[in-house]
């Protein structure tokens, strides 16, 4: 029985946070906390749980909060997170950050498309980027924990085994996702406004979004050389889930390659990933309220192209389903502990 | 552990039978049936429990079937259970019918309404009705277990404790019931296609729908007295959930009790009916997921009448959660095995 | 031609003035305020308009703004309609108020429901209710015009026949409500973050909706008694429409009569009401986008209740749309002008 | 005044058409054919219309219908077009099919796409493909009009101007195209059941829709040479709307042009095509119920690509509104006339 605190408790990747943890047979919620809501019962704030979880949204008095947990969930917008990673590694604690401080290894990209100075440059090289299916070696040792971002998870499983072999022309890249609207939090905003947004799909920031710095670092090491990439970010009228359909270029030996076959060996081992049989392709609906993956590809001989589709919910494989999944590794847990949920259907 | 059978596995209610038994720790599913997919693996059918459940749809060997289990649950549409109920008792199993052939005391009352003979009318007064707020302690000794409707769930539920207690008018019962679009189940319509339902909501079978004689003969053993009422249904462009909102005329003595207090004492110990605090009302979206139904009464002194609200989500506690929790009631395990999930928020 | 100024142009009920008066072949748009948008293109603030209309929002000039039109539409909040009234009147121009403010005939139930001081009393007994189907008559001479709230419209037009012929019990009555969530504007709010919003239903407001006396002062007008009356809102996962399900005791001579042929006698001559034939009901996506409303009377002889549906577009006939339709009249102009459009369905 | 006959008319396509046609100024419906509902009044097909329009569909009587009238619209599946074009051509009247029958000039490409043998190939050469800002010439004179598929008038409507320039490498182009759930039409089949379909967004058909040899021919005559691209259509919790997010390698000389400045430029004179000012992205909203194409182009300088989005209404600009543009410009009338809704927002 480990103690848990989180910090930022009250944004939707928090409450999930609330609502795996407050579950988990291995861990004790010790805090959470809140910046706008502190002082209130988290029921109040997320009445879903009323008579489920008893626990009272708290200030964030960092020394002492790191001081009574072992284990540290940071869901913090950007910029926010390097004093609480301070902290913890003076304290010796473990600190798994869900948002992006820690996931960008050459500060001054991270400076350049986040626009937020780094404060903890010393610390980035120890940060380990957390996608277990990838990384999980590593992830047993860490201490700072990067938790993925939505996009970046989704695209990276999709892209990895072939890039792992080597089968794909790296510059012909391109990520073409559409996101539902929980991915944006719970602050409000015009983009999120029901009226505005059901009923309605738009894309944003093309070319300009900040998960593309973290999705071509971590391909660009999965295929060890560096890769650019296109990325377009689509917002869609559902509240939960994210597809990416990824296209690219076949190199001329992968197309006799049955290349669900190579997905279903590269993820043979895997509790979170699902390679669908053919004929099937992923649903956002199938993963959602569960930690999968779904991946499909498609081999398209009249474009010598291979697409990908990998579906996640976003909130789970995406943010706070990944982050247990972590923290299960960090400490010794079965990996699926707390997680296992399939998706709720319909 | 006991062994359990789902007859009609592949409707909705189902397949959330499926999904809840399949991770109950005291059960083992022997056989799941589907007259339209036999032969099939459930995921194919249900595509989010690929790798999750590892079950074949089978053809309906009733004897057989019935022999192999401990309990067996009908899933199927009203007119289907009787020949299923007949082999069960004759082989001594106990068995949950989610459908309306064991609900309604009086055959004459089932055939006005549902336009189908009864077929085993010799075992309608054994069947207990399965409201465990109401009848916890029938359900117990119970064989033959009629699983209530999603709509008298929610109203049952409302209104017991204004009944129970004689508070209100009795002829003055009006249920304004808005369902989500599950609740018609998979089979395909044009009242269920995509562009016809979704931004629109509609009234159906207003003063006729069938859920209405099992609504008055319930909370007519609860008033001691027999009731008519006014019950409509809506359809709502959403998936899941239940929302009731019922009039009463109070009493001159009710006007001035705490009504809130009356409920909370009334659902004290109930481990899934939730109470909310005063100013706090149901949404549907608290209750999705879960085998929750949240209940709020609010008094209008100027009418003088109570106004109460009560969610379920109508797959849960309004079928195949309630359905489990009687079940467990039945068998002597703990009451929220295997449907103790929260609602997924958002 | 006259000429139109809208004060309030970029909430969605001004915006909806906006796309219809920029085609209304007798209206020439000559200013549109907006506090937020001052300054900016409207395409800017709804960009589905652009390349459409070509019209900049303005500070509130409120002399001149008045002194350069013939007709203003005050589409704000409540409280802020009087001093623009107070100008209209002063300078002799025809005012209609999409608030609240105008609507209640007595001062002090106007305050203790808006919790607002109200500043033009004396201008209150000349507010002409802005319901064609019942004051066309008054409207024409109208010059201060109280435009209908959104839910009254739906309750007033579903209950004036049987009030009319005094065929229901007046102290019996029970309307609820269901409104898509384009009724609570712009804003930005929790209540309608689309996260929290889809997928839900909940009713709010409880007997406390500061619609529920201007419903019961306009239909106990045309009832000629005083009538207090039981209304509950709810908020529905729909953009847009208004489905109000009434109910009503029917005296003893009703019970034999033809509801359905007294409401098509009651409303034949309306170009904007359709009662809809047995065993039709409306759904508010048949009207979306229109000024129709679209009404069905179910009698219950069961419960002795007439059950009564109406549909609205909330921001057509329950705001905008009936706001022109009120000065089509007022101006002598054809009634449908400018919006005889039907619903786009699906 | 021309007469009109729709052949097919209680599809969504179809119930559009009649929408329309039935206001149109210069357009006398004299016949609408449905093979399910002959004999029934449209409003009991489509009670939104009700009041509104007053035809009853017809059994296809071919020869009589196409005698009475100027234009015949045919909204059928693919297949069925082919006798009612021989007909109306043997007649010597025009006819818009708004299916693909007459959109893919080789025959051969036809039947290994679409499955189904071309029975009228001797017509193939005369038929003109539809869409306007391509070929409003050839289209004045067409007696047989292939009215475009929905997703190819996205996509060919976004590539045009690079296209026709030669600015983009021919072999890159990538499009990813997100269609609303009316697209599917109105037959039931579990692809569009709401619970199926609601909160979930998929991929089907990777490339192998049958919109994909309609794009490449028509692109390809655009660009002069022939092409092979990728297609991706995908299945978004929507109603109404296509978003295509196409991707293509700039040539060099194309990396320092104003792309934007070119798109404008080229559909500079055209009413149904909207240039977004520079930072403005689609959406599908803001087209819904119009019958624009709304584009962006946005020059990604770190990979070298071009990325276009362009949305459509699929119904309308994608279907039945770019048929009656097409009939406008056929009979010689204002193009607009009868199109020129702006969308219904929010």
């Amino acid at each position: 029985m480990i103690k848990a605190a989180i910090i930022g408790a009250t944004g939707y990747a928090g409450a999930e946070l609330v609502r795996i943890l407050s579950r988990h047979p291995q861990v004790r919620l010790t805090a959470i906390t809140s910046q706008s809501y502190a002082g209130q019962a988290f029921w109040q704030v997320y009445p879903h749980l009323y008579k489920y979880i008893d626990l009272t949204c708290e200030e964030m008095d960092l020394i002492n909060i790191i001081n009574q947990s072992d284990v540290i969930f940071a869901a913090l917008p950007h910029g926010h997170a390097m004093p609480i990673v301070l902290e913890a590694v003076k304290q010796n604690k473990k600190i798994i950050d869900l948002g992006a401080d820690f996931r960008i290894d050459d500060p001054v990209v991270y400076e350049s498309w986040y626009k937020v100075t780094h404060t903890a440059v010393d610390l980035l090289a120890e940060a380990v980027y957390g996608l277990p299916e990838i990384n999980r070696n590593r992830i047993k040792e860490a201490r700072i924990l990067a938790n993925p971002g939505c996009y970046p998870t989704s695209a990276i499983l999709g892209l990895a085994p072939l890039l792992a072999r080597g089968l794909i022309e790296p510059e012909s890249i391109i990520i073409d996702s559409k996101s539902g609207v929980s991915g944006a939090g719970r602050s409000l905003s015009l983009n999120t406004h029901y009226s505005e947004v059901n009923e309605s799909i738009k894309a944003y920031n093309i070319g300009q979004h900040r998960h593309t710095p973290e999705i071509e670092q971590e391909i660009s090491k999965i295929a060890g050389q560096k890769i650019t990439l296109s990325f377009t970010p689509h917002l869609t009228p559902m509240i939960r889930g994210i597809l990416s359909t990824i296209y690219a270029k076949l190199k001329i030996e992968a197309l006799d390659m049955d290349l669900g076959q190579l997905y279903r060996d590269f993820y043979q081992e895997e509790p979170f990933v699902r390679v669908l049989p053919e004929g099937c392709l992923p649903r956002t609906k199938d993963v959602s309220g569960s930690n999968f993956c779904d991946v499909a590809v498609v081999k398209d001989k009249r474009t010598g192209r291979a697409v990908v589709v990998s579906a996640i919910d976003n909130l789970l494989k995406g943010a706070s389903g990944q982050a247990v999944q972590n923290m299960n590794i960090m400490f010794g847990f079965a990996e699926a502990t707390g997680i296992d949920d399939p998706s709720l259907y319909p």
